[in-house]
């Protein structure tokens, strides 16, 4: 530790010291110091983002397949702006994201130049830990502080703002990463009310989140669904489920009002495992926002705070079903159809016939994509990943981050025309890393979302004007020529026949593919 | 009026009796009622943007250019949060928007469903007026209020959150909007000041900002400049200026500082008309922030609220100036350059020779573009428009809001491969609309910018870790696919001429083109 290094290496090298050594980032000028830094720790791997949405998207998918954090290095309370967004959809995930953001130093603050702004104001609605550096000399201590807050169960997204001159600034110290508090065992008599509910043999649902739906947690569930004949549900908003042959069946409650309603009132108790209670993603006019029977006893085993494993392990101690077999899923039969036009439900039994073992599917293919889990239930064990937060446009980002934390898996990014131009970006991203991504585009060449609520909240049938706000094939987008563009070979597949070809080629080519389908 | 109208068609009737008649829009389902509005009233034009950043951005241009607030419709926190980074440039541009945001019924966000945020806080530091609507019977006056707000001098950023039944509940009444307050007009003793600096015989610069800087203002400043010898400038962040032969001389701050410190030490007087005193855009260390000399006396005639025609109207009555011809630009000779390879002062020669009368320039070229204003001084007369905060990806947007608003005008949007990537999705809007912008992208394959701050900062020479970081030509993006892929015809420039050809051509079709000029 040379006493000559600057606030900017101690923050980097404290970083790595904390297992966070992957940086998403698109840097400007406030932020050179820091990449100074970065050229000195080789240990810090660096991925570069054309616009900050890519960069923070990236970050959720790395920490929802790494288990841990990456930090995000972004240019002044604009480049932070750029990717809040994101940012939403990853608070909604419960992952662990470090942002690390330049600022001016104060002696500029005080100028008011073009690119100040309040950057505390503009991280806090994401932020669950928030701080200034205020001294080069405790840099290094910020970064441990940040790191341990945001690995934190169950995952914490916290920002670190740091002045330049506290970058640039002598007297940097590498700090020691205290270790990370483990996740608060829920207290035993919740333990047991939960497993007197089980007992119970009233129709009850366990509604899993987080690490309760993949590895140990969900094999936990599975026990207690194939001992006492409890649902296992997931919720809409998915960060990540592990499903497949072999694994433990969850059902996910569709986005669809009636369709949730009609899956969650049958049941009379509903055991919370770190998830929120089921309610519609909007409000409609004289309809109730709760998807549950009013009669359903809801009851939170674990808090987000608390340990999901340990309280899903503890209810199988408390129910004694330690040498159960959990309930698991079937192997399916895997035909591809026999060809023909392109429909919906034959694009999604070619992705049943053809997804690899151990794919991670990132889906935001909305309308186009809801039968895609329903034809992938029996296919080989792999990852779902799902829109958190409601924000459109995360797939592509998702899928770089969940590439790079997994570089020796697969990734499938299903996604559309309307979503997938938020943060198109991200295609060049996975050309420059080369990433094991095959990205799916359903281009229906309409938010064909909206034209369904529109119906949905009674407001009648689509004027000209209204329908034209709908209408995003006027003109046609062509992914074929937007990938090139980016990098990332491409192809259009007009017949089942033609995307099963290309999805084969995809799934079994290195580095990044994109196949558009017309529907 | 009917009374069974709703809160939401009250605020669109309200906002077009307003003068606000075209809306700038990405809508989602908590906005449909609004949308619903939109088909009723047919004097609301509305563009359709694939994302966020594109509906902001393009109201920033249409309010520089129309000199009048659009509005803007967007989805929820998260709609917001992707269009902040281009409202963080309009509210430095100190141009009117108003921004209607859906929100949840406060019944629904009780539950703290996956889009819920706090919209307020999100918008508040891009805000200068900030309502969520109460109620449906209200909803009609928070319009009138928000368009007033807007408008009153210097123009503001205005944000009204729509609860999505208040939108759709019924009782709505079209509100009158009550007359904007008029500019103050600065005391006579402020102008009595001014007027004795500029006589003093000392050299004086007038630093001049939003409506001074075209029309009556710059006419005004004009005089003044021709009677005292006074030197007209513009900050760099620049919102518009009108220039060209015929127009007054007016000089633009350089982003450099070394050569902004010497433009601006030389003079022991800066009269400020609207703007702020000119600091550097980043602190570097050991250097000062402040660009004028420390002898100079800076004084502000007309502060933001005041009216800047007023004060040097005003101005030039107490110089007794009023039969003074301005000064002006002369007619440049304009010869195209006889081809050969491209160089940038050779394609700012193609500019300056090709230039169309009444052209709006939008300007986000960046280190490529640095020479174009000298280029084009002696022109036929034009506006020029520039990002005004610093965050990059503004000028596809601007030049959709600017040829919005100006029809009958030609748009050159002069951009970069950097910056262009940001919100490349207006090119779509540009298409769809068949609006009248021709594109130029400086393609260096690099954040040019930044190889020179690293070395302004004195942090030494780049490593190949940083030096990968600007290197954005790993892989190539190749904005004629890109472009063509968003409906915009496009072709590359590997020569002068063949610049020249494609500019000609732009500038004279019909709808959006495109050029790539590799460098």
């Amino acid at each position: 530790m040379s006493d000559r290094m600057n606030g900017a290496e101690s923050l980097i090298r404290t970083l790595v010291a904390g297992g966070v050594d992957v940086c998403f980032t698109n840097p400007g000028t406030s932020e050179m110091h820091l990449v100074a830094a970065l050229d000195k720790v080789a240990q810090m791997r660096c991925v570069l983002g054309l616009f900050e949405g890519v960069v923070t998207g990236a970050a959720d998918g790395y920490a929802r397949m790494a288990g841990k954090p990456a930090c995000t290095l972004l240019h002044l309370g604009p480049g932070l702006a750029n990717g809040v967004a994101n940012l939403h959809n990853a608070s909604r995930a419960q992952v662990p994201i470090v942002n690390i953001i330049g600022q001016h130093p104060a002696y500029h603050l005080k100028y008011d130049a073009p690119l100040t702004s309040d950057i505390e104001a503009i991280a806090r609605p994401y932020s669950k830990w928030l701080r200034t550096a205020p001294a080069s000399a405790r840099l290094g201590r910020d970064g441990a502080d940040a790191v341990v807050a945001a690995r934190t169960s169950p995952g914490k997204i916290v920002t670190l703002i740091v002045p330049a001159d506290i970058a640039w600034g002598d007297g940097g110290a590498v700090a020691a990463v205290p270790p990370v508090p483990k996740p608060v065992q829920p207290a035993t008599a919740s333990v047991e009310r939960a497993a007197s509910m089980l007992r119970s043999g009233l129709p009850t649902a366990l509604l899993l989140n987080g690490s309760a739906l993949y590895g140990a947690g969900l094999m936990a569930a599975g026990r207690i669904a194939a001992a006492t004949g409890a649902t296992l549900l997931a919720p809409y908003p998915i960060t990540r489920v592990q499903r497949g042959a072999g694994t433990c069946p969850v059902l996910r409650i569709p986005y669809v009002p009636e369709q949730a309603i009609e899956l969650l009132q049958r049941f009379r108790q509903l055991i919370r495992v770190g998830a929120p209670a089921p309610v519609s993603y909007f409000a409609y006019p004289g309809k109730s926002s709760v998807l549950t029977s009013p009669e359903c006893d809801i009851y939170e085993l674990a808090k987000p705070e608390e340990s999901y494993v340990g309280a899903l392990e503890a209810l199988v101690t408390a129910l004694s079903l330690q040498t159960t077999e959990p309930v698991v899923t079937g192997k399916a039969e895997r035909t591809l159809p026999s060809g023909g036009e392109i429909t919906l439900p034959g694009l999604a039994a070619v992705v049943g016939a053809l997804l690899p073992e151990n794919t991670i599917v990132v889906d935001e293919a909305m309308t186009s994509g809801r039968g895609l889990m329903a034809a992938t239930v029996g296919a080989p064990p792999h990852d779902w990943l799902g829109n958190t937060g409601g924000s459109i446009g995360i797939a592509l980002p998702l899928s770089v981050g969940a590439a790079v934390a997994a570089r020796d898996r697969r990734v499938l990014c299903l996604t559309a025309d309307g979503s997938g131009m938020y943060t198109a970006q991200a295609l060049w991203t996975m050309a420059r890393e080369g990433l094991n991504v095959t990205t799916v585009v359903f281009a229906n060449r309409a938010y064909a979302v909206l034209q369904r609520e529109y119906a949905g909240l009674g407001v009648g049938a689509p004027g000209p004007r209204a329908a034209d706000l709908f209408d995003i094939g006027r003109p046609t987008i062509d992914w074929v020529h937007l990938s090139k563009g980016m990098g990332v070979p491409a192809s259009r597949a007009t017949s089942l026949d033609a995307f099963a070809k290309a999805l084969r080629n995809g799934l079994e080519s290195d580095g990044p593919r994109l196949i558009e389908v017309p529907l």
